[in-house]
Formats: C-alpha cells, structure tokens, sequence
C-alpha cells in the first residue's frame, strides 16, 4: 500500500470549470416521482467507500425549489453561487455566498434560488442514510401556521394538493 | 422529535463574512509539535455526532503550507479561495478555485499556497479516523527520487534535518 509507482484508482485532481467539474457527471435531483421540485440539478463530487460521507454539488436555477422534506440524516450545507432562502423547521432565512446551514434529524427543510439568481450549494450527508420523508397534508397545515413560513411555501405547494400552482420562488420574500 | 416550536440545538444558518463564519472559532492548524508547517489555521465548520464526517476550511497564507503526511483515512478537498500547489503521492498538481482533490489512503500529500497568494480549501474527513504519520528520512529520499516532488518539497524539509531551512513556497514553481 506503500507504492508510489501505482496510480491512485481515480484522477487525484479534478479541475473545476464555472460550477462544473472534469468527470463529474451533471445529474437528475432525485428519482422519486411523488417529489415536488423545480430546475435543479445535482453532481456527485466525492462519493467512496472509504469515505463516511458524500460531498454533491446542488444547481438551482433562478425561480427553483428543492424538495420539501425530511429524514434521520443531517444534511450541512454550505451555500457556492448565488443567493436565495431556506426553511429549516420553522425557519426561514436567506441565505448567501459561503452561508452554512445545518438541517437537524427530522426537520423539514426547502432551499429556493431567487427569482433573478441561480443558488447553488454543497451538502455533505453521510453515505449511509435513511429516505427523506414528503410532507402529508396534516403536515402542510402545521407548517403553514406560522406566516413566513407560509409565505416560503406558498411557491411550492405540495403535489397532492389539486389547485397546486407553482409560482416563482423568491417573488414573496 | 416532530415538534416545530422546540428550537435546534444550534443555530441552523450561520453567516459567512469573507472567510470565517458565525460561531466558528478559527485554530491552530494542528496540535503535534513534530509535524512540520508553516502559517495556515482551521476552522471546523461541520461537527456532530449525528454526522460521520467533518468539514473543515484551512487557509494557507502566502508561503505556507500544510504537514507532508499520510494516514489511512482520506481527505476530500475542494479549494474555496485563491490557488496553490499540492502534492498527492508523487503527483505535483497546481490548484485554482473549486478544484477537487482527493486523497487515497496512506499517500502522502502537502497543500502550499503560492509565495503571493494565500489558499483556503474545505476538507471533508471521516470523524472516526486514524492519526497522520510524518515522514522518516528513509521515506523522504524515496518522494525526493521524483525530480517535480523534490522540487515541490524543497521548501519544506523534514523538521529532524539539521540543515531544515523554510524557504518561500511556490518559488520553486
């Protein structure tokens, strides 16, 4: 394990061009069609079963919306590009260049671009993690309670909801 | 574990003002008093139990650089600010902004800022992990083989060589 002759298994060093990175594939957010987002894309920029944790690379396109969601795992995020605002519980805050955010176990959270501007984000999670949970309607009406968070949420209504009307993120804050 | 109304045990969103961040105490780079460095801290800006690994930012003043070490965990570096060099097993790479680095268990590396511009990178690491081992003599006439890896080292001698002098790093790139 000590020979230096032999090449490591992947490039050590990945350039990176803009947002985009050499062997990095620019992917779907996430493969469950019950979700509810809108433009946003992911790369996987560190993925290794050495490693205890992934490192993605999230793109929101202005007017765009993560998923609303919750899990066991944390996420830590650490804002890239851009602006724009997150909930995390019963928080809503915006959220700019080099911004961290730590979503705890259990708690619902959202990340939207602005209107005008891209957002795009790190976010570590551990490698072995439970799936996210998606809000109920019960869920929803607890959330909306509170005001601003209502606001936040009123350009991503859940999917179930019929008169669902997605309207651009950013435009209530 | 649902209740909204409870706050989390920390704030979730913690603002960046240039390169340090909200709550974030910034540290010596390393406790070992054997290991080789010069002018670079840290700052530990992810840290929980409920989290399998940490994200750090280490900022590497003009003509610093890190410890040459290796251990068998890996590093995942993304550079965040400015641009510098790195050595990961017997590849000598320049780095710029976002670029990724990883590296594989039990390969020596060392980050070094140029000799005007400072680099600060972000390194996701398990929590669990093992302790770096310095380099002997033996193994620092075996990386010295390597004319580029000479090159690159000859600003940073093993502290237990009488002759160790500091020279500006990135003068010899």
């Amino acid at each position: 394990m000590h020979d230096l002759t032999k090449p490591p298994p992947r490039p050590a060093h990945r350039a990176a061009r803009g947002h985009r990175w050499e062997g990095v594939e620019v992917r779907p957010y996430k493969e469950d069609e019950r979700a509810l987002f809108k433009t946003i894309s992911r790369q996987i920029l560190f993925c290794d079963p050495k490693l205890d944790s992934e490192l993605r690379y999230f793109e929101v396109e202005p007017g765009g919306f993560s998923t609303l969601e919750r899990h066991d795992h944390m996420h830590a995020v650490m804002v890239l590009h851009g602006r724009g605002h997150c909930l995390v519980g019963a928080e809503v805050r915006g959220i700019e260049l080099h911004d961290l955010v730590i979503v705890p176990p259990w708690t619902w959270h959202q990340f939207r671009a602005t209107a005008r501007e891209k957002l795009g984000f790190l976010c570590m999670v551990n490698s072995h993690r439970d799936k996210p949970q998606l809000p109920t309607e019960s869920d929803l009406a607890e959330l909306r309670q509170d005001a601003a968070v209502a606001s936040f949420l009123e350009g991503a209504p859940h999917p179930a909801e019929p008169s669902a009307k997605v309207t651009p993120a950013g435009s209530q804050h």
